[in-house]
């Protein structure tokens, strides 16, 4: 099978058709609609095997957690997503694996409403680069830069759980409560971005980005853009029952704090719309929980029952 | 060196500043301002140590040909490239190679007015692959499947000299004309896309696409998308004299037909246009020359010197 025949076979009609794609998938490049009075949004996100993924792992969660990673970049501006490029390579096309990977792809491009317009396939080590693009009302969109002074901290859902997941998947980490087990691997394998969430907080957060290397990995980065110090109290950290029973609660934190993959929203709030935004949260099924606040300095600051913390780990960083 | 620290060094500027990138390089995603009127062109495009390139090219060679084949799909379209996202996998980010990759690759965006909008780097097997998105006035975008029963199918400048410089790197060809020689070496590592040209066509040629993957493996596509046949005189193949002293007249035609990485534009006009479209080409110091016609029907035909005639290879394929 050649390269034309594969993108034929598995990608030429994945996700949602939308109207506004003009040419999608088999011309030299896609041609698309953009809305008026919007700017485009775009990102670019690779997972490579045995980095960011076993190799082992099920095509399907491969598909689903290579386009999950960048619509949580499009979640972290508010944005809407749209449109999807992949450029897919791999050692050997097996119709196994390319209709797994495509049905992990696809499924979550439907829910999202994306659609794939354009990629390539090439062979070599397996690598999985998306390219998303969407829309956001002009001059709306979020920003790591945008925390003021006295903004409240949050996160979304629970954070931890996907780094404990990989933990069990690669066997640094084992627990007997099998449940527990299965939950974690679950929010490694098919993370679900924030996508709603990202867009209802337009109006009300004045910063946000997403957790992908792990919050101690993140957060500074949105301080630093923002100009200020941030401090945060590490007993207010949402840790999931799956991830204490299965971790203890001292790892349970360090998962929290340095595991990567969980593709939550840490976002910055006036104090005035925190809990505006905890209804918007709440209306999408979706905690949102305050661990700190923005301070006037340049460093984050952790705190833990009074005194400062220092996390065990320091985020996912490549080329480590 | 960390991810953060390696993108701020070498990828926070790169290409020209635009005044339409409301957000660039260090957030979750870049925020893009489109023109009016217009059709969004995305593409992306990977290249792959061993499969596209030797390992130990010139940095600054894989850095221009990543952005080159990228800027091709868009001049195919007659679309003016704006904005790129680079995705850029390698073993270990040795400053020196990211360097003459950084080099490489702004030059020739500066070149073409592109700014570098975001992307990633990971660990792993050398891996580059970029997307590149920009515009089209709405609706005048040259497409594959455009072309009409009687048009003139032409290419630009000449042919198969990246495939015979590729031979000569790896070694698959050899030859005592010096200069000839490094002639089809340039060819091969610094492609020129013909964005300019890609443009000028809108409005007179009714079809088109880029010389990736060689003659014999791209024309079939053009042929088939605009549900016609094609026909093509061998002989008039533009050749360059670099190729044919080099290679010879047989293997010459050889790499014209199967040897890719020309990045040159194959275009179907009418008849009545081919003059203007050839006036236009000049302009812009660029031969077009006319190769063969499409007919009805629905298969490839090659000619030389009144009889039929089998490429010796049949363009680039992956997975072979």
């Amino acid at each position: 099978m050649d390269e034309f025949e594969l993108i034929q076979r598995y990608f030429s009609r994945l996700g949602s058709a939308r109207a506004d794609v003009v040419l999608g998938v088999g011309d030299d490049a896609a041609l698309l609609h953009m809305p008026d009075d919007a700017d485009l949004a775009a990102s670019v996100d690779t997972i490579v095997a045995g980095r960011h993924f076993p190799e082992a792992s099920d095509p399907r969660s491969i598909g689903h957690r290579a386009l999950a990673v960048n619509l949580s970049d499009l979640a972290a501006m508010g944005a809407h997503p749209a449109w999807a490029l992949l450029s897919l390579t791999l050692p050997t096309p097996s119709p196994d694996w390319l209709e797994g990977f495509a049905r992990g792809f696809g499924e979550l491009a439907r829910a999202h409403d994306v659609m794939l317009v354009g990629g390539d396939t090439t062979a070599g080590p397996l690598t999985v680069s998306v390219q998303i693009m969407g829309h956001v009302p002009r001059g709306t969109a979020l920003r790591r830069g945008g925390g003021r002074e006295g903004d409240v901290l949050a996160v979304t859902g629970t954070i931890g759980d996907a780094g404990a997941g990989l933990a069990l998947v690669t066997g640094a980490l084992a627990t007997e409560d099998a449940a527990a087990a299965s939950e974690l691997r679950r929010r490694f394998e098919y993370p679900t971005p924030r996508v709603e969430f990202g867009a209802a907080a337009r109006g009300l957060a004045s910063a946000a980005m997403d957790l992908s290397d792990g919050l101690a990995g993140d957060l500074p980065k949105l301080a630093a853009a923002s100009g200020l110090a941030a401090h945060v109290d590490v007993a207010r950290l949402p840790l999931s029952r799956a991830l204490t029973f299965a971790a203890g609660a001292q790892h349970a934190r360090d998962f929290a704090l340095g595991g990567g993959d969980d593709y939550e929203l840490l976002v910055a709030v006036p104090p005035t719309h925190f809990e505006a935004l905890g209804a918007r949260a709440a209306a999408l099924n979706l905690t949102l929980t305050a661990i700190g606040e923005l301070r006037r300095g340049n460093s984050v600051q952790w705190e833990l029952e009074g005194r400062p913390y220092v996390p065990a780990v320091e985020g996912y960083s490549h080329f480590r």
